[in-house]
């Protein structure tokens, strides 16, 4: 079973490693792009290929980029789920973690305060100033509710006579767009606005999304949240270096943004980096990452695109252009410099009703109006950046992490997909439903980036969260707040969720300083600032691996928690041994 | 039994007023303290007196300033005792509980929007900016963890060479100091600091206060957090002070620290008013109270005192003498200004073993080194503030309010005797454990300060608060801190206790609000800011006493609230009638 399990995982896009800009360095920079490649790149099947030349392209000789497979994934995707439901396998795993989770209580009773100890002694560093990524969080709701609301104000007191937004073809001033509303900023407050998720959002992902229109007017969300519109987004860029600067205050957090890339044309690419570049949307704190909805029946139904190939194209084809050659469009370049990975969002409880098998239709095939599942969105965006990162490998550049929202909702063979494919994931709550994948996703340690006041809103209450249990079992959580804006309260939202978590859960010290590090490590933060903020032996697994003079988790938890996955690799050794 | 309950309960202080200095006046100007009376005030039976003069005091002919006599409030207890362990009392008020909270959720589903819509159209006020008030919190631990740290570190940086100690008689400086302790500030961190509380803390308020002690030195507590140390008490007026310019940035936010007086000595009060005036320690976002440890045991022990009496004169003899004749204590007569009630404090879940009962001893005859039992304090203390009142009301002075430390843990005696005698309680998580005392607290109205926090980490756990079930049934709760340095992890403490309980009960704005509300209502702020705060009618009850563009509290919720309370009081009327 490792075995397979192992071959499985392999196929993630792990040891992805990006560089930010070095000190003195310009981030937008354009002089040194490299020079174009003179390739050409095509969508085949749903998945971008690399020619040397339009002849190569027109026979179809690729060049030596392999991408997992189609029927290969099929093929271990169907053992997997045959997996998931053997019985006694079942029965091993459920008795494995029930295990895990007494043998952690017994470490706390008998290690708790020797743990404590070593923290103690440890000078200088203590959870305020160890490292922390807010490993899961949306630009357009990384503010929180009453930043937005300041802002309104002040926007309004300066720009009030500014042309902001066109009605019906007809530019109007901010103040016109307000009349039109029949609102004046003065008289906002946080409860006209509207925007926190409330008891009215619990399994309501509808109402969720709907949250994010300010005074519920989709005008007032093009204006404030939005990087395309009548005045270039900038208020946009300047409410996010608003929350970048506050983080480089607070200086031990860093975010990882999420902005969004349709496929619903080809042009989203050109125009979002140029939004970047234009407004110079950079600061150390942030990396950033691209989000892509999976709402291909929505563009089908308004007739944008004619096939889900389209959209794959649409999302993957600029950025390899991109890639082959820089200066053919060197805003794009400088902007995916700064893209660490990419993430598939939508509300997971939707189902689409759609198994992918190797009966479905290609993506150039699927015309019709239905969703494809999540499984197939998965593994088209997976195939496609495991191609891209190839290329950009080649080129020296840097790669992308594919790190998928997965198990907030719906089926659990949304974590099987993602177990298969993903760097790390969001949310993982579905994990609770099956012993077998938490057990694997235990065994490969793929993190997952949690954010229980999230749920807590959305779809399942804060005590109930296996935040805890998934941490107590040795299963690599970080903590993160997905959408402030909806979600919390204070100026300080990623301390808020601590906060929370530890005051809830009693989280110990070494627990919280644990999370953290599990957040930078999972993060894309660069190889050089890991090295920088864990150690220089971050690489290395167990204690040897922890730093406790930049991390402060006790070395007797790490030794714990390298001994007890040791142990249950171990087991699996020996059963195969034995078979 | 209506008229028996509201009997008791009118020997509660209520109406106090505190007025602040106006506008441009200085806060500590001694020009015009009032003249001496030339009255003599002597302790007798454990309650204080005020006679013309010495030949009336020797023959016990004092002023006519009535005060709950010692028999009735006996009685009035042993009828209260009965009444809560009566079978078909305890029925009816368990039921009528249990219907309160049904109406509630009733009222809740139904008006949900209802509530919100009114506050979505009232412009200006959120749950932002309406005012909160952190009605119990400890002034030694008023600052979080991360500020104490902090402080120190400065102080170190500042006064490393300054005389700031004295060990064993020798004067030391404060790096000889933090040498003899084998640290040194540079490498301290909030682990080493070890204020904070944690698992180890649940169930031992021992171990609670020994978090006191920064890093577990008491000579860091004495320096750092007493009013009475070798620098004065300087670097303890100036956290505070930064704690107070913390709250004044904030605006909306004002806070009720508590001072102690110990009663070992009778020059307490002098040494703590001298700290006061000397170090300016005065915001107006801060409202002073006095918390009297229940630890006469303690002194007894040490022959600091000679009986219970002397430690009651110790504690009231002094402010009747500054009340009778300003100018003798001038400035303990400017503090007295600023001070706006007595707390009764200590663990409550210590056992005392004393009934208080007509049999019991008088304070001059309590030699023994036992502790009274509560009830016995706090009758002694709420009669003396009575009598206290009375004068300083004649003279025209500010009185105080009595606001004990009540049901976190012991017996539910203690929620009895603060029934009879508090304007309002901190904790009262007791009242979970009899249905009839809640009722009663219901009925009456009394509001209680709730720390679900401080719970939670040494009493009951954060979901099995019965914060939501108080506020729901119509309880008068407020939230507050307790111990910020002990329990806080964020910048704003206050509201970190909102947010997590918004997001654990799912509290609506409305509910934020109206607890926000509570907390003004409640606490010692001046009638005047109180009617800046709440609206020219906050004292008139119902919808009628509220002003929402002031207190973002829905109408319809005070209706409702109202409605509720006339409905069960009549109910009890017409009960009445048929008997």
């Amino acid at each position: 079973m490792l075995q397979t399990v192992c071959c499985i995982h392999i196929l993630c896009l792990s040891s992805v490693f990006t560089s930010p800009p070095k000190d003195g360095e310009d981030p937008f920079d354009t002089k040194d792009l490299p020079k174009n490649l003179g390739y050409v790149a095509r969508m085949k099947d749903g998945v971008m290929y690399v020619y040397n030349d339009a002849a190569a392209a027109d026979k179809h000789q690729p060049k030596d980029l392999p991408c997992p497979d189609y029927l290969t994934f099929i093929d271990d995707m169907n053992f997997l789920i045959a997996l998931i439901a053997q019985g006694p396998t079942k029965t091993y795993t459920h008795r494995r973690l029930k295990f895990l989770m007494s043998k952690f209580n017994v470490h706390e009773m008998l290690n708790d305060m020797e743990e404590l100890k070593e923290l103690k002694i440890n000078p200088h560093r203590d959870f305020y100033n160890c490292r922390k990524v807010d490993t899961h969080i949306h630009a357009a709701a990384c503010m929180n509710q009453k930043h937005l609301l300041r802002f309104i104000k002040r926007s309004y007191r300066v720009d009030a006579e500014r042309v902001v937004h066109s009605l019906k073809g007809r530019e109007v001033t901010m103040k016109e767009l307000f009349e039109s509303l029949n609102l004046h900023p003065y008289d906002l407050t946080v409860d006209s606005l509207d925007v926190h998720a409330g008891r009215q959002t619990f399994q309501r992902f509808d109402k969720f999304n709907a949250k994010y229109n300010p005074v519920g007017a989709s005008e007032l969300r093009d204006l404030y949240l939005k990087t395309e519109n009548h005045i270039s987004g900038e208020y946009f860029a300047t409410i996010i270096k608003e929350v970048a600067s506050d983080l480089e205050d607070a200086k031990y957090q860093y975010a990882e943004p999420r902005l969004s890339i349709y496929g619903s044309n080809p042009i989203e690419w050109t125009k979002l980096s140029s939004w970047f570049v234009k407004h110079r949307v950079f600061s150390p704190n942030l990396k950033w990452m691209i989000q892509v909805p999976r709402i291909y029946d929505i563009f089908r139904g308004r007739d944008f695109v004619p096939h889900f190939g389209k959209m794959l194209e649409n999302i993957f084809l600029p950025v390899f252009q991109a890639t082959i050659d820089p200066q053919s469009n060197p805003e794009l370049s400088i902007f995916l410099k700064h893209v660490t990975g990419f993430d598939s969002v939508d509300d997971e409880s939707k189902h689409s009703g759609h198994m992918f098998s190797s009966k479905s239709p290609k993506p150039e095939e699927w015309d019709i109006a239905k969703n494809p599942s999540y499984t197939y969105y998965i593994y088209y965006m997976y195939a496609n950046i495991a191609v891209l990162n190839q290329l950009r490998m080649q080129r020296g550049m840097n790669t992308f992490m594919f790190r998928p929202h997965c198990g907030e909702a719906g089926a659990i063979t949304h974590l099987l997909a993602a177990f298969m494919t993903a760097d790390n994931i969001s949310h993982g709550l579905n994990l609770k439903k099956s012993p077998v994948l938490q057990y694997l996703y235990f065994l490969t340690q793929i993190p997952i980036a949690m954010s229980p006041l999230s749920n807590n809103s959305l779809f399942l209450e804060y005590a109930k969260n296996p935040l805890l249990e998934f941490q107590k079992k040795g299963l690599v959580v970080s903590l993160s707040t997905d959408d402030p804006m909806q979600f919390h309260y204070t100026k300080e939202p990623l301390m808020e969720e601590y906060a929370i978590a530890a005051q809830v859960f009693k989280l110990s010290t070494c627990d919280m300083c644990e999370i953290a590090r599990n957040s930078v490590l999972q993060s894309s933060l660069s190889h050089e600032e890991k090295l920088h903020f864990l150690g220089q032996a971050y690489l290395k697994e167990g204690p040897e691996g922890n730093d406790i003079r930049k991390t402060n988790v006790a070395q007797i938890r790490m030794a714990y928690r390298y001994e007890t996955l040791c142990y249950e690799l171990n087991l699996i050794k020996e059963g195969l041994k034995t078979e």
